[in-house]
């Protein structure tokens, strides 16, 4: 007997500024089918989000009348169309309660709002993470770092998103390395490897004192001319020193957490778990598409609570 | 009766990676006529420099035996000739001795050289500014600061370069504000007021707490997203953010200062004694170039004392 295809519940989308991907989902939660491809908002044409996204439901085969929830960029002003920030402090729940449905389209698609953190002297935005802290299922107190190009931490109390702060830890490695005076003394290979012991040291040691990186930068430079440093070290601890001085100023959003939770994939997620094994921080590790997909599985059954039982 | 033009002792160089500086000086420091040029060592072509040199000495009506001392990054392995680096504690006197002698010229060019601090912790390296802070004729204890896209601070004790610190303020302040993500957020105009409010605050709560500052930073987007900061705020903030790093990194370099001599010329002499008032730090300043000048001229007198003697 032939197993039978569990129906296809909606399609969830995560769609950011350069890249797009998309699961299948059944109301379950399991994964029908998957796309990646680099469709994000810096790669499509203006104008063409609905061309870009009927040519993945079309590949997955998705029938005219399947809904679609969609989270990150292509929310924002330069995006499909602007889903207005949710404020802080933001119940889970209620961000799917403020998501839009884009008109004119036959097709139902639901775009969830980012959030914003409207105090004048830490202002901060998201658009995409929110959806994977909703995918925690956090009912509690929780402590979550979701690494990248702008890392977020954000505090999590009682379930709602308390407060979250931005670090442009990975875009300020790319700058000072590719970019800066200091491209010169490193080289083409920037790879850093999360048991690498200058690594380790220079989380350490910019947690501890983060505000003595600006004046120990240009040491990578001199220490190149003075043939003081092995070529190799210097990658990592300027990875390091970045990853120390965000984990600073990440625990400062919750002192009492007691474990953080890593939200992340691939070769951040080692790089961060080491840097937290590093300083002795518990943690667990939470992928970054579950979370994303479980945020916007959650979404959709608030949105078709009837499909979603029908199918089940 | 028609006043005598009094002879001239040295052509003195201040030969940097973006400008040139030549003035034509009597023994006892008068400026007799004086040179700038875009000539810097990025923008001359290679193998060139006794070229420009003599090129700038013909307008001078130099004498084809008049001795030239030179300064600056032409010293340096990428510039005419390398003049390695003396090393720190720097006793002003010897950074002459160090001086190299280009050879094959029928004139006399000495290179004064930058010099090195060793040390694998904190390596770092100056070229030029060694020069400026000869100028300062300090015999006792200073703390001098000397700012620019790579700002210096030094610690002389006992009349020797004791240590110093490298910060890449003005770096950092164009790649974040020309080429990071910020720089949808900062515009086109970044001048910067040295009584501007917002600077004045960023650089005392830079200074008192730097270890904050890459946690706020993402601020000037998101600030500018939510509409919650005027935009003729966002570059003081970042420019009194950094400028108060450095500010608390150099002083720990002599932590029992008194004052600071501010090495400096113009815009950014203003800026800074702007800083230092808004924290307190009593501070004099000395323009840049008359430093470097004493500096260059003290050196000629170490090489030709009897051509110094003579003209005087």
């Amino acid at each position: 007997m032939q197993k039978m295809r569990a129906a296809p519940f909606c399609a969830a989308v995560d769609w950011g500024t350069s890249s797009f991907r998309a699961w299948l989902l059944s109301a379950d939660g399991t994964v029908l089918s998957e796309r990646r491809a680099a469709d994000g908002l810096s790669q499509i044409a203006p104008g063409s989000f609905e061309l870009v996204l009927e040519g993945h439901l079309a590949e997955f085969g998705a029938p005219a009348d399947l809904p679609v929830v969609v989270c990150g960029m292509a929310g924002a002003r330069q995006g499909w169309i602007e889903a207005p920030y949710a404020a802080t402090p933001a119940r889970f729940p209620d961000l799917a309660a403020e998501a839009l449905r884009v008109p004119g389209l036959d097709r139902e698609v639901r775009i969830l709002p980012g959030v914003a953190q409207r105090d004048p002297q830490r202002p901060d935005v998201m658009r995409g993470e929110e959806t994977q802290l909703a995918g925690l299922g956090v009912e509690g107190d929780a402590l979550a770092c979701l690494p990248g190009t702008h890392s977020k931490w954000a505090a999590i109390e009682a379930g709602a998103l308390a407060r979250f702060s931005t670090f442009m830890t990975g875009e300020l490695f790319d700058l000072l390395a590719r970019t800066s005076i200091l491209r010169h003394s490193l080289g083409g290979d920037l790879h850093v490897s999360p048991d690498d012991e200058t690594f380790l040291s220079a989380v350490r040691e910019a947690r501890a004192d983060p505000g003595r990186w600006t004046g120990r930068l240009f040491g990578l430079r001199a220490g190149d001319l003075l043939g003081l440093q092995a070529p190799q070290t210097r990658a990592p601890w300027l990875s390091g020193s970045l990853i120390g001085i965000e984990i600073a100023g990440g625990l400062a959003l919750h002192p009492q957490a007691r474990e953080i939770a890593l939200v992340a994939s691939g070769r951040l997620a080692d790089l961060y778990a080491g840097a937290f094994e590093a300083c002795g921080l518990a943690h667990r590790r939470i992928d970054a598409e579950t979370a994303v997909r479980a945020g916007l599985l959650t979404a959709a059954r608030h949105f078709w609570p009837a499909r979603a039982e029908a199918s089940l």
